[in-house]
C-alpha cells in the first residue's frame, strides 16, 4: 500500500539522520520512546540531550490512523472520515552559539484510504547570529533539492517560508527561513512526485544542516554570545507555542505532549524591552530578521 | 466620568503595589515606561528585575479607547464602533524557588460610552513547591476580599480559575489557582458595587502576596530547587503562550508585546519527557496541580 510505503521510507529517513547526527555529536546518544496512540498507530520519538555538540535534538516519526475528530474535519475541510499521517519532524538546538537552530519536517496525510491525500514539509535555518554566506549556501541547496522536481517550487516555497516562519508580535522572521509547503499532489496527479520530493528533501538533510555544523561547532565564543542565543530562543518558543499550526493542531487534537515540545529549547531567556547595541553583531542578526531577503543573489 | 474615574483609581492601585514591592525587595527598582497607543490612549509599564527579592516583576496600567477592529468586535460579541479599557495587570517571578509566582488582574471595559460595560480579573497563586498551609491562607484571603460583595462569589470565580488557568497537554492547573472573573456587572445593575469589588482586590494585593514573600524570601535553597523552578516556569510561559486569552487578545490586537509578554519568565528549561522522582517534593506538587481542590477546607 502507498501509505505504508510512504511510512518505511520516513522510518528510514528518521534513522538515516540519527545515524549522521550521533556521529557529528561524537557524545551524545538518541533514546529511543517507542509510543502507541490510543485510537491506531504510534510513534518513535528520539531525543538527545546534553551531546558534545548538540544541547538538544528531537528527531520524531509517526505513523497514526484512525477516525477524524470534527474539531480535524473542520480544519482540513473536509467531509472524510478516517486518516492515516505520518512524518518526520526535527528540531535541533546546538550548544554553540555560532551554529544555528533548524526545523526539518516532511509529512504525508491522507483520507479515507488515499479519496484525498497529499504532502507537505519544509526545512528552515534559525542562526542565532546570521552568516550571511552560509545562509546562501543554505537557500543554494535547498534550491537544489527541489529543482530537480519542479523548477518553480524554489521560489513559491521560500516566499511560503518567509510567511510562516513569521513572528508578527515581534515584526520579524524567525530566522533565515528555508521552504515551507502544504497539500501538495492533493489534485491527485503527481502525488509519486511529491513522495520523491519529501525523501529527497528528508535524505539530502545531513548534507545541507552538518556542513554548518561541522564549521562552526568548535568556535569559541562569550557570555555575551550566550546571553544572546538564550534570547533567540525565547522567539523560538514564542514561535512555536504561540503561532506553530503544527504545534497547535497536535496539542489540540490530543497528540503526544512530550514528542510535540520537543521542539522548545533547552533553555530560554525573557528580558523586559531587550534591545542590541546599535553597532553589534546582534543588531546586524536582528535587522536581518525580515521576510523578502533573496538569499540566493545576495552580494556578500 | 465613571471611565476616567475607574482609571484613575486603578493608576493608584498600581502605585501602590510599586510602593510596596519595592519596599520587599530592598534592591530593585522598577523602572517606568509610559507608552502610548497608536488610536488613543496608552499606559504605564512598570518592570523591575534582577531585583534582592524578585527576579523579574510587571506591574502594568493601561487605558486605551479607540474603534473596535472588526476581529475585536467579533471576540466580543458587539456591534459596538468605540471602546475604552483601563486596567491593572501584574505578574513576579520570584528569585527564591520557594517564593510563589503570582498574577493578579483588574480590568473594566466600555463600548459606546457605557453602552455597555463590564468589569473583570483574578488574582492566582503558582508555587514552585506547593506549601499547602500557604494555599489555604491564599484563598482565604481572596475569599475573605470577595465575600464583602457578595457570598457566592468565591466558590463561583474559584471554580471558574480552575478550569481558566488550566494546561489541558500537560493535564495539570497553572498552580494552586484563586479566582477569576470576567464581564461581571455587565447587566448594568451593580457596576459601582463591580468597581468597589476590583478596587479592594487591587488594594489587598500587597496584603494577600507580601507575607507569603516575606516567610520564604531567605529560605536556603538548592540547585534542584532551582532547576525544578525553571522547569516549573516553561510551564508558565507554555500556558501564557498557548492559552491564555489576555496574551492572545493583545498580541492578535496588535498591542505593545512588550508590555503583555513581561508575565513571561527571566528565564525557563525544557527537558524531555520529565517527571518528578517517587516520594520527592517535586513529585508532591506535581500531584497537586489538579483543578476541584478544596483549599479552604482542606486538612493539612
Amino acid at each position: 500500500m502507498f501509505s505504508e510505503e510512504v511510512a518505511a521510507a520516513f522510518k528510514k529517513i528518521q534513522d538515516k539522520i540519527i545515524v549522521n547526527l550521533e556521529k557529528e555529536d561524537g557524545v551524545g546518544e538518541f533514546i529511543v520512546d517507542n509510543w502507541a496512540r490510543q485510537g491506531g498507530g504510534g510513534g518513535i520519538t528520539r531525543v538527545l540531550e546534553n551531546g558534545g555538540v548538540f544541547e538538544k535534538a528531537g528527531v520524531n516519526f509517526s505513523a497514526v490512523h484512525g477516525e477524524l475528530s470534527n474539531e480535524v474535519r473542520n480544519v482540513l475541510q473536509t467531509e472524510g472520515k478516517g486518516f492515516f499521517a505520518t512524518g518526520v519532524s526535527l528540531v535541533i538546538h546546538p550548544k554553540n552559539p555560532f551554529v544555528p537552530i533548524i526545523h526539518m519536517n516532511i509529512r504525508y496525510f491522507e483520507i479515507d484510504n488515499g479519496a484525498q491525500a497529499w504532502f507537505g514539509g519544509g526545512i528552515d535555518l534559525t542562526p542565532i547570529y546570521i552568516n550571511e554566506a552560509e545562509a546562501t549556501q543554505f537557500h543554494t541547496d535547498v534550491r537544489s533539492v527541489l529543482d530537480v522536481f519542479d523548477a518553480s517550487y524554489y521560489l513559491k516555497f521560500k516566499k511560503w517560508a518567509d510567511d510562516y516562519f513569521f513572528l508578527p508580535h515581534r515584526n520579524e522572521t524567525r530566522g533565515v527561513g528555508g521552504v515551507f509547503f502544504d497539500r501538495i499532489g492533493i489534485e491527485g496527479k503527481d502525488l509519486a512526485n511529491c513522495f520523491s520530493l519529501c525523501s529527497a528533501l528528508g535524505n539530502a538533510f545531513p548534507d545541507i544542516y552538518l556542513p554548518l555544523v561541522s564549521l562552526n561547532k568548535n568556535r569559541s565564543f562569550t557570555r555575551e554570545n550566550l546571553f544572546w542565543q538564550s534570547l533567540r530562543r525565547s522567539r523560538y518558543a514564542e514561535f512555536n507555542l504561540a503561532y506553530d499550526r503544527g504545534t497547535k493542531f497536535g496539542l489540540e487534537s490530543n497528540g503526544r505532549t512530550e514528542s510535540i515540545l520537543m521542539s522548545l529549547p533547552p533553555m530560554a531567556k525573557w528580558v523586559y524591552n531587550y534591545s542590541p547595541e546599535p553597532g553589534s553583531e546582534e543588531e546586524k542578526t536582528q535587522l536581518l530578521l525580515r521576510k523578502d531577503i533573496d538569499w540566493l543573489n545576495r552580494n556578500v
